[in-house]
């Protein structure tokens, strides 16, 4: 997707060879007007799917999330996250290690909100080692929907992530691949954008 | 707003006579047609006082806060709730009581998305005893900007944060006023809509 592409070149900032920053139009600042092309994008990649629900992680997955579900006419889930507490028996969960913060953390989702007859669209604003995603998945299976496709606004595609997603069968979908930020430089998967 | 009005009677739910449950289309579930809507109202009410940022607090308000600033042309930041952390230079921060959880926490903005240029529109979900919204209103004025006003979704008109942010001269708007959720019964300011 140009527009993004563009955007992250304008505005991104590579802060490791690891990390890239969109604060500035994704996350902590969100340029409205881009998440709603990227609802769009997402709807004209997944609608022939007929997803019932958009399910994504709060926070930073919400903001792309609402628009492609706006787009899609169909209620968005947001799953919840938490560190580890006693079990109960009204939520879904699923534990999802973090890399970054080489920590275990919960993600939750209420029961009556997915069932058996959802198709679900997972919708994230980063893929990096797929833990998330992951969570997410198996948080739908629990309630016995199905997966109809995974949305990524931005995915590492240096790290393990989309090919282990894509192993196990599962579409994903992502609008911009970064192939390298070494050296401070961005690099797309499928070429050189800045240098 | 009546639909959002109609949307609190027919799928709010009352958890004790002080918490109402909106899990089925404001915060957990949400229900893009309707943050839409919402987003539109927020815009029609406040246009006039040419807003350039809406700022709202991760993660139940960024839903309605990203609908009004797209509506409104002008960017979203959503400002980071954390536990405090070593000080540093580069954010904004204002300290914020739970008083359900009774807990404080941080709410933290980078400080270059805000400067004293900004005429900042606050968004959010609730307000209850309008300690969020205090601490926004804090963040705003740290950078120097101005609050031009306060949108909120549902308004828990029984406890003291609306009063004390009109007290000190904020022009509050919210889409739905509790009157009381006393006996599971959802009263609105206005009047009875249920029963």
């Amino acid at each position: 997707m140009r527009e993004l592409l563009e955007k992250i070149v304008a505005e991104g900032e590579v802060v490791t060879d690891g990390v890239l920053k969109v604060d500035r139009f994704l996350n902590h600042q969100v340029d409205p007007h881009l998440m709603k092309r990227i609802g769009e994008e997402f709807a004209a990649k997944f609608h022939c799917e007929r997803p019932t629900k958009v399910l994504t992680l709060e926070s930073s997955g919400i903001s792309p999330a609402l628009m492609a579900a706006y787009e899609l006419g169909v209620p968005l889930v947001v799953a919840r996250k938490r560190r580890p507490l006693t079990m109960t028996r009204e939520v879904y969960r699923a534990e999802v290690y973090s890399f970054t913060k080489k920590e275990t953390n919960e993600i939750i989702v209420s029961r009556p909100l997915l069932d058996s007859s959802d198709r679900v669209l997972i919708i994230d604003d980063f893929l990096a080692n797929g833990q998330a995603a992951l969570g997410m998945v198996e948080v739908v299976h629990q309630a016995g929907a199905d997966v109809v496709g995974i949305g990524i606004v931005i995915e590492k595609a240096f790290q393990d992530g989309g090919r282990l997603l894509r192993s196990r069968g599962f579409r994903v979908v992502s609008l911009a691949r970064i192939g390298s930020l070494t050296d401070g430089v961005i690099r797309f998967h499928e070429g050189v954008m800045n240098g």
